[in-house]
């Protein structure tokens, strides 16, 4: 639940968000600027949860929603128009946007959004919980991300891409949205549950990703790939069953990672997780 | 026509820009620091065309021209010298300048430019009309752009390149300008009209793409490439012509691109592209 | 060594850096808020040496040492905590980091370290000497870099990454560091002294770039790499010794490098590598 609290207000309770020396502040304070010491141009029609911490610096324009517990760092720009939105920003709480940031209007975001600096999230996204967003990685908006989804820096989802839960998209990855550049008729790849986009990979538009799914670093998926398939390659190839790759013991099959990895999860996740590993070691 | 009027005035004028609430406007004016109620450092000696609009926390240098109509986003460094400019900049109407962008000193830029977030036009670039840089991307300056050159994100385009008119660069390429790196020895690909360089493509040093050609998405062009010519993968090879490449009815040639997209430009190219659709049917 | 100011006091000193006229400075002065006309917000606990040059809009964070005649442009955040700095941060005399970049505490660069723009620097770097890293490029933290080491543009250098001296890293590689994604068993690559990692190039985990050796653009390394060696693909492809590739006479080896080119090393150095060319051609 969020609490509609005067925006003003608030940003001068946290205003010694990031560490930022008594001394300073008060250095600030000199002079009775209390009220924009920050900096921050924070719209007074914005709905802040409680105990949100802003940096410096910050533009939160019209029409946004911000939960509880949120940090927004320095520089950021939360609620941005580019006139496309269909609706506001909402984002859900214990949100932690990095520095440089721009998150546009139309988008609903869910409990636990990490970015990295630098990142941009656009109009009209639906996103779940426990999402991070690499430093500079683009969402292109008009697109569907489950939850606890991860990408690394430098990535770039393009409209109309729909990501199931826990998928992770490392490094410099693109999911591409044009068959016949330049066109109208933009189509976004599909990535089901569990699979690992590796870095520095293309995934072609409309190309759906099976779930558990490795697609090794730079590998360009042109076609569709079945549920614990590996891809590697430009032009790709298919190398089989993902349960072939081994840890260093030679032994213990490094996917589906889930039965390895759960770090960062909800502990209910987690054990559901390893429920799922017993049922498979009894068998 | 670029009336010089007072950058600080119009500041004032047009701090409603990017839909702040007028609430929001009042709370920034009270205690009389209209000023600087938007945080903006314009110089007084910038030349700002009639109708300019500002975001928050701009820099404009001296030496900068902005022409009539144009939006100058928030965070943005507008007239960054590095010492190596030749000139001042010059920003043609209707510009539209994503947050977080850096634009530098000595570069002369046509009319209805886009950029995106945390974008980089640096020194000594002729851009023309219509040029649109994707968000995180960079000219790297003292290149040349012909009219309505359009990039995804993350593109770099290197110095001393000749980009013609029409051409299209996706996301995350890069055209690069030293063979035998490192060396002082810089020389910059030349891309000829209408040409489409695809998604995470790599043009080489002095490398001439011909005019229509089609990168695919991966290609590493090391050697020059004739009109009209499909080039893929790396090691790259040639495909033939782009005109075997059909639309999903199996008919249509999607390529050249110009006879069945035209969707932004300005009607009278669009027209004379139609035109040389019926000569060619007609024949 | 660097004597602790007052950082307020010196931003007042060098407001004029980046070439704003006087008349704006005097502008920004009316009204006698002399104090933060250029919204600068530098910790009082800074220690900031002599004839350093802040840009605006800047922020400094507690516990952060910056040496003599360094540049900080504008949008910059220097000191930034994540939680996992293990002390403050240290750079080095002449350093010159460009617009809206982010260093972390923790850190530790020597002297005349130069950055692009929206470059990022993580916690716990130990960085030698004329480190130079490209416009959104990233140190990922936990790392160690030797001297003279340069990078391009969109660089990702992973967590644990050893670089030697004179490494060179171009556009839009990165050096990875999970064998396995996702897991929590990170490796950082080595890169010994004067190898050039070309662009568009991934460097796997724990994997080792010998001494000299030459990475043509796209490759995908994923073995160790013994010295003086091409290699280029994906799959990756030795192609002999370096030596073998010659400049446009047909004549002269191209590398190792250090014998043709010394553009921007200090003069001892040069000499010391033109000293070993003459050696060479007198056996």
């Amino acid at each position: 639940m969020e609490a509609v609290l005067d925006a003003r207000r608030k940003v001068n309770l946290f205003c010694n968000a990031f560490g930022f020396a008594a001394g300073m502040l008060k250095g600030s304070l000199a002079g009775g600027r209390t009220e924009n010491m920050n900096y921050n141009n924070i719209s007074d029609s914005a709905k802040i949860g409680n105990n949100v911490k802003f940096g410096q610096f910050i533009t939160v324009g019209d029409n946004v929603k911000i939960g509880d517990n949120c940090i927004i760092e320095s520089y950021s720009y939360i609620g941005y128009s580019n006139g496309r939105e269909r609706s506001g920003l909402s984002i859900g709480k214990n949100a932690h946007i990095r520095s440089h940031s721009v998150v546009y209007l139309g988008s609903s975001i869910g409990e636990n959004l990490v970015t990295g600096h630098h990142s941009i999230i656009r109009e009209n996204c639906i996103v779940g919980d426990g999402f991070q967003l690499g430093s500079s990685s683009i969402l292109m908006g008009e697109l569907v991300i489950g939850n606890y989804v991860k990408t690394g820096s430098k990535v770039e989802i393009g409209q109309f891409s729909k990501l199931g839960n826990y998928v992770w998209i490392f490094i410099n990855s693109s999911l591409l949205t044009d068959k016949y550049p330049p066109s109208m008729d933009i189509i976004g790849p599909t990535i089901n549950d569990f699979a690992i986009v590796g870095a520095h990979c293309v995934v072609f538009p409309g190309v759906t990703v099976g779930k558990d799914c490795l697609l090794g670093s730079g590998c360009f998926l042109t076609k569709d790939l079945g549920d614990l398939t590996i891809a590697v390659g430009n032009p790709f190839r298919e190398l089989g069953s993902v349960k072939k790759i081994k840890l260093e013991d030679g032994i213990t099959s490094a996917y589906p990672w889930r039965y390895r990895y759960q770090n960062g999860y909800p502990i209910e996740i987690a054990s559901s997780w390893l429920a799922e590993v017993e049922k498979i070691e009894d068998t």
